[in-house]
């Protein structure tokens, strides 16, 4: 049971249940992170997003949005799983496994960031945009994990929930969807 | 030196006017959290994003709403360091120590906060949306603090900067503001 009452739903939901007015500008800002324009794909995104989760420990975040990477890049929840692990030894790209290791450093604590990671990053191509969009993804994602588990929410303990809630979100984006739904 | 290519402005600044997309919703989720009607005073939210932003180590943040801080509760920059040395030896009401205690534990980690925290704050008077109000605040200031610092962003050492800024923005707001006045 959630620290405050608030509407029975999913993790986050009952939280944008229950106050609206921060709800609209959340997924307003989420829209932007993961879903806008961006030379970064989504579910590359969307991954940035599942692995500072991970690292917060936030069942529902990386659940929710492994979910919905996992739709994006039409894989299976085991590769997520393996990136969470250890994303050096899995088969995504070397700039990406930089951005993820500039993800980790920001989960920590934004001072972790090296110059050294940034340098390394833009030999590997990633724009100053990637890099910021990598951080605040990072930065982002540290907020909603205190959020959602900061209220004591609770959320659906089955994986398959999170599969098939993905393809939906994917499909319908983050603002103006149904929470009750 | 920001460790991207920014315009050199004060902290945060840069980077908004750096990628306004996310300048724009992350001033809005400000606007709705510090300044819109709630029953936590201006004062009030401004210095639960103070101390967290302390706790975080982030001198930007800290003083920036310090400053703004200090120019609602009509107080000098003094009290609000003696808040974010130790709240608890101060004069602030005890549902507001209580708060400030819930907003550390979320800055810890969301799982920190305790069912007991959150029953002494209710015994004390708070709401349930001034209990979330306070998590959610907590919460977007360790985004915010990982922004700034995660960029590698400078800032002004001068904190008489920051009190003149309080000003301005406390009667600006956050929406709609010139980045470069």
């Amino acid at each position: 049971m959630a620290h405050i009452k608030v509407p029975d739903l999913p993790g986050i939901r009952g939280l944008m249940a229950f106050r609206p007015e921060t709800a609209k500008v959340l997924n307003e800002l989420t829209e932007v992170l993961l879903r806008s324009e961006n030379s970064l794909s989504r579910g590359e995104r969307e991954l940035i997003a599942t692995y500072v989760s991970s690292l917060n420990d936030c069942f529902f975040c990386q659940n929710a949005h492994g979910g919905i990477a996992q739709h994006y890049l039409q894989c299976d929840m085991d590769f997520i799983d393996s990136v969470k692990r250890d994303f050096q030894s899995t088969e995504i790209s070397d700039k990406m496994k930089t951005l993820l290791s500039i993800a980790a450093a920001v989960q920590k604590g934004g001072k972790n960031v090296t110059p050294e990671q940034v340098e390394k990053a833009k030999g590997l191509g990633a724009t100053d945009i990637e890099i910021h969009d990598t951080v605040l993804i990072a930065a982002a994602f540290c907020m909603f994990s205190r959020y959602v588990d900061g209220l004591g929410t609770t959320a659906p303990s089955d994986r398959q929930f999170y599969i098939n809630r993905g393809k939906v979100r994917a499909e319908e984006g983050y603002v103006g969807f149904d929470l009750y739904k």
